[in-house]
């Protein structure tokens, strides 16, 4: 059994009481800090030991070739790595000649906490070295939400008696040695000293070092200077190679004195700067650092912090675990999104090197919604870095012999690095998951702008793609076939209800954005011809529909295959794809995550409320939920269809999913899109909310453990605040114009100044839908487990 | 425009009249010698120029590696690779100083002849050297039928004017440098300086060579021993290294003087031989090739090809092409499997490699029914080696989750090659086609013991497989889901016909030869439930059928897709795979090779003269024949249904492809499956053979400018011989009991002496089904080629 830190449920804190090494690899991903652009993994100070250093800048990856036993036409030949960068996190310490390093002598105490407020990484550890001298550490580390290029540490020593020698070594070290990572095919590829050595310099508190990667030509600067401060005499001295930076500090001192170090580290990188550029870059970020000083960054984060807060937070009475789960969640959206600025969200954010720190669907269809209501502008930055992916994605439609825009699976500069065409190109559901995004953030923001420069162009492309990707069948429905839905243990099927419509609502969107946008989407070629082709196959989509069985297959025939063996399938034998082959996965009943169940959630008005129930319960009693992004789904429809008790326990699942290592994984990094999914399942589970129609509607319904539900969302520009209990919800308004929205399908207007309050309606529940053998979720409630009830 | 040799249509002989450095990869593929045990490409004596040197020995080969991008579950690891073994063709001549090399001085004549009736090839080439020596140069080369270890070479060389100093080096060359191969996917990879030298010997004109491969453990002996032969003095010398040994012979020739060389070579492999064991195997066979002498091994050769051709023959008026090129088909089929006894018959034969040296379906669909009926010894020895892979089949089926067997879809081995499972692994029809052609040859030779000993367990352990892999709807039906077809421009789809149907002859096969066998099946573990089992499974097969089309979707669904847009891909864009991604062939109506017109043939009884009718003249427009495999097969069913002058058009198509080079790959080694459906045209096509009952019919009918088909088939030991005209079919027995025969479905009796005549009834053909654009097969009669009407 694999253990994970036992986290103790506070509100606005992620606490580690002690240092459990076998789990290192967790808390590193756990206590990452990271703005979007620069990501810090959550390693100890001194280096080691470690599970897996990490020091990622969003973007700089090196190319890796893709082997294929046998290659086919249009395979990609170069795949794209994220790589560890230069660290700049490492202070090493030596106690009268011994390395601090909790693997020798005695750790008495260690505590890390993950301040969700201040947005810093606070430690402190007391240790006593081999040869029984004490000392008392303690530091803090940020990565600044205002200053993107910058991170900072503060690093106080002191002796527990004294006197003592202390060494302090405070470092740049590119080319980390790394360890060999596992066989899982999910975790990344390692490349080796990645960084060709370009420029170094040092001089007194000062260096920095210059680096290019190999092939993917990118540079990168990473630059670091000090304070010092104590009473005793402090020599220092600075060296400088290739590949190492080290300011060293020697001090000798007495009982009840310290040493604080501030590090404050800078970070660039480019494709196109030169050597003096990125140099320059980096001394300018230091040099407003240092203005700014430690105290200043402490206060600009907490400040940065403080006012997303004040829009996204999520507050309830009821489950304390829940609640810190979805602030955690909430702060690492945030980190792996606030500061990306037209870069890609990845799975992992900057956390660490799983999924080689692509960016998949997940983005937009997980990660968006939340940022939507909460930090538009930054969801506005992600589509805009899919805007400029567009070329590659056009190169990419033609190769595959399409219109429009193809869209890759997985990629980081925007190519496709998908090995597995299965399961990654034939995915086109994930052009449809960007035009709604797209839609969506329009409807949210009425961001007329964005729309124009940004969600057209997406929009009219992924249409193009649509129309050349399906055909009109004689008899009078537009069909799309041998394509692969959201489920990864279906592939190459035809009609995935998923695929054909979200790839509708696409259409009808585009249909939309060029008639409001005539002379933008005339410039892109868009004739009143092409609008009608979008409207036709929109309006004459195939839905496949199972009359015997009264259900939705997830895709033509699914429904006629034959059920998976849950019965004879090992507790053990889970993930099923690493111990069952594709060919097997792919031809019966068995789904790793919500696909048909998805299109309920984001094409709800596609069903009839007796479709969704039995839809949901034909759906749970197959899916086995091998990825992390079904939980938060399958909360939302059970909430919706009044399984509430099994909604929350899908809620805890997709929340906890880090903070308890659910899946074993966590180490490669966070899993953003199921963090980014506990929002989704309070807001739009519990809460009811949906934004399919261009305004908001709310169906807010609680489980019996929570009893209050508070969130915010933005809606162009104003805050809409909503207030759910057992019997009623309340609605207010921050500012602007009131609002028209709907509650429980009643329509109701909402101004500022005068909140409103409705009743909750009672809901039949049938029985509670089964999950395949070993798979339900955890309970949370009636639990020994819960700690809020 | 790609260039090939002209052959003349002459009856008995290919023969090559001038030589074409251009198209020197095709004509050592169509040179190429074997008996089924050793391979000599048909290199030139003196090794180069070349395209590729290769010698092989069935079954030894390397494994390398088989890299994936994104690996998966039960995804072969290593893959094998035919490899070039030590070369003994190698026969080098110095006409003064200067190396007789056809690309310097001038080459005044140069002709080769591939007897068919003698079994050797013959060279005769005229040079005058770079500084005006000119010789006569002329060699005979055979891979000897009678004894498997054993090739010879005459080799004669006498001066045009004299006196010449002349010096021959006849050579074994381990290791040869390869040149790189092509980036087609479907060319062989490489391996370089595959064999570790382990021990060389040398004295008089006798050497030999011992290596063995790094990874696979084959241990190679190669032997050569010289006579010579000469009017003047000739000083000889020998020297060996561990990759050379090379045999010198110095003399100088008045004008009508002769130097002849003839070189016995002798060749053999193990896996558990030790040094001395292989090196006593390979003296071995060189002693007994001395003691024949040249003229025996000549001799021998040409009573055991007399022998065949009696049997194999077929003779025909009308086309002198077809003639030609039948007789060459069955050469080679005969190269391919003589003494391949219980080892893989590769789809190239061991004329290049092609397919890295792997042996697919075509054994069992294309090749063995030529076998049985002509070969029957080396049909069972085929269907022996599968049964020698049962315990890698078995495995691989546990690993796949299934029970029974899963045979390979490539191999050499028998374990699993494929690294692209859906085209691969999913084809599970290879199990069925195994099943298949133990029960034709079962029924064919009415060998109880091959059926008792190895029939049984083949059939036995494949419908064990079927069973595993489909079920029983709710509603009755079996189907089989998600797997792949014949045709690899589908793939993982539902029920398709053909595999269907093949697995339903399977189950029913397997019950018939467990019911004939009880103890033996009940040693298997086979007991009334399980033959029950199997009877419902093939009684209650599903095979789809598009009602408002009225024609057999090859597979469930195929009918609904879109149809490929044959009038937007060039000519230049053929064949698809190479410039279509699988993800558009998938999903689009484009068939590669016949599949469901496949399943017309092999399973005629479960379609009607109308539905079969039907169903090709609707996949006629849809196939594009991209794959060797095809056109033999669309010959059979075109004659059946009327439309005789296409099946005769696509009977020339099977039986020219390499000798025309069709698909412009002959190169890498002969298509032998399209070879023998140069038999399967004539035979199942023109002459209406059909077997599925396990009794013989006909319906013969012969397209216009054929005249006259004669052709024998082996039944049960007796042979039948089949004289068609176009007015009447003249049935004769040459020994054995009556028979019972039908003849266009009446049935009749045939005695020994009593030949039986029956009138051809005339037939009412629809308009001629049209092909893709460009696609049709070229066009026989009326025709200006046309050479024989």
């Amino acid at each position: 059994m694999i253990t994970h830190p036992d986290f103790p449920a506070e509100p606005w804190d992620v606490r580690e009481s002690g240092l459990d090494l076998g789990v290192l690899a967790q808390s590193e991903s756990v206590f990452a800090l990271s703005n979007g652009h620069i990501g810090l993994r959550g390693n100890l100070d001194e280096g080691e030991p470690h599970a897996l250093p990490g020091t990622y800048l969003n973007s700089v990856f090196e190319f890796r070739p893709l082997p294929y036993a046998e290659a086919g036409y249009g395979y990609p030949d170069s795949g794209q790595t994220v790589i560890n960068v230069t660290n700049g996190k490492l202070i090493r310490l030596l106690v009268e000649d011994e390395p601090f390093d909790v693997r020798y002598g005695e750790l008495v105490a260690h505590e890390r906490v993950l301040s969700l407020r201040d947005g810093v990484l606070r430690r402190t550890a007391q240790w006593i070295s081999p040869s029984g001298h004490g000392v008392h550490v303690s530091t803090t580390r940020l990565v600044s939400f205002t200053q993107r290029a910058t991170a900072a540490i503060e690093y106080e020593v002191r002796p527990v008696d004294g006197p003592l020698h202390l060494v302090l070594q405070s470092e740049l070290v590119a080319n980390e040695q790394l360890p060999a990572m596992s066989d899982d095919p999910r975790a990344a590829a390692v490349l080796e000293a990645p960084l060709v050595p370009e420029q170094h310099s040092a001089h007194d508190a000062h260096a920095h070092l210059v680096h290019s990667t190999r092939q993917s030509g990118r540079r990168v600067g990473a630059a670091m200077d000090h304070l010092v401060d104590c009473p005793a005499d402090v020599q220092t001295f600075i060296e400088c190679t290739e590949n190492t930076a080290r300011f060293t500090l020697i001090t000798r001192l007495a009982a009840g004195q310290s040493l604080r170090l501030v590090k404050f580290l800078a970070y660039g990188w480019s494709s196109q700067r030169s050597i003096p550029g990125i140099s320059a870059q980096v001394e300018a970020a230091l040099a407003l650092a240092r203005a700014s000083g430690w105290e200043g960054l402490l206060a600009e984060q907490r400040a940065y912090l403080d006012d997303y807060w004040a829009r996204a937070d999520v507050d309830l009475e009821g489950d304390q675990e829940v609640q810190q789960a979805v602030r955690f969640a909430l702060f690492q959206v945030l980190q792996a999104s606030a500061r990306a600025e037209r870069r890609p969200i990845p799975a992992k954010g900057l956390t660490g090197p799983g999924y080689d720190g692509h960016a998949f669907w997940d983005t937009e269809s997980f990660v968006l919604p939340v940022l939507t209501y909460t930090t538009p502008h930054a969801a506005a930055d992600a589509l805009r870095w899919r805007h400029l992916t567009l070329r590659a994605a056009r190169k990419r439609a033609r190769q595959l012999t399409l219109g429009g825009a193809a869209f890759p699976w997985r990629t980081i500069n925007g190519d496709e690095c998908s090995g597995y065409w299965p399961a990654g190109t034939a995915a086109f559901h994930i052009n449809a998951d960007i035009a709604d995004a797209a839609i969506r953030l329009a409807d949210a923001t009425g961001d007329d702008r964005f729309e124009r420069e940004t969600g057209l162009a997406l929009l009219v492309e992924t249409a193009r793609l649509w129309t050349s990707l399906g055909f009109h069948h004689p008899e009078g429905s537009f069909r799309i076939d041998g394509v692969t839905g959201p489920d990864e243990y279906s592939a190459l099927a035809d009609n995935n209800v998923y695929t054909n419509l979200m790839a509708q609502r696409n259409l009808r969107g585009a249909v939309a954005a060029a008639r409001r946008h005539p002379d933008a989407a005339a410039a892109m070629g868009v004739d009143d011809e092409e609008i009608a082709a979008w409207r036709r196959a929109a309006d004459e989509m195939f839905v496949p529909y199972d009359e015997k069985l009264e259900v939705h297959p997830q895709a033509e025939e699914f429904t006629d295959h034959e059920v998976w063996d849950f019965a004879h399938t090992r507790a053990d034998q889970y993930p099923l794809l690493l111990h069952f082959p594709y060919f097997q996965l792919y031809r019966k009943q068995v789904v790793k995550q919500a696909d048909l169940v998805m299109a309920l959630y984001k094409c709800g008005d596609a069903f009839t409320a007796d479709e969704k129930a039995r839809d949901f319960a034909y759906y749970e009693p197959l899916t086995v939920r091998d990825s992390s992004l079904s939980a938060c789904v399958q909360a939302v429809l059970a909430a919706e269809v009044g399984h509430l008790d099994l909604g929350y326990d899908y809620l805890g699942e997709a929340a906890r999913m880090d903070l308890d290592d659910l899946e074993h994984n966590t180490g490669d990094g966070l899993h953003i899109a199921s963090l980014a999914g506990a929002w989704i399942a309070l807001v739009a589970g519990f809460g009811g909310m949906r934004d399919s129609g261009g305004s908001l509607a709310f169906a807010p319904r609680l489980p019996e453990p929570l009893t209050r539900l508070t969130f915010s969302v933005m809606w162009r520009g104003r805050r809409l605040c909503v207030n759910v209990t057992g019997a009623e919800a309340t609605y207010s308004l921050a500012g602007g114009d009131p609002l028209e929205l709907t509650h429980h399908g009643r329509a109701f207007a909402l101004a500022v100044g005068e909140p409103v309050t409705h009743p909750i309606p009672s809901i039949k529940i049938g029985s509670r839908p089964s999950q395949p053998p070993g798979r339900a979720p955890a309970r949370r409630w009636p639990s020994p487990s819960d700690s809020g009830a």
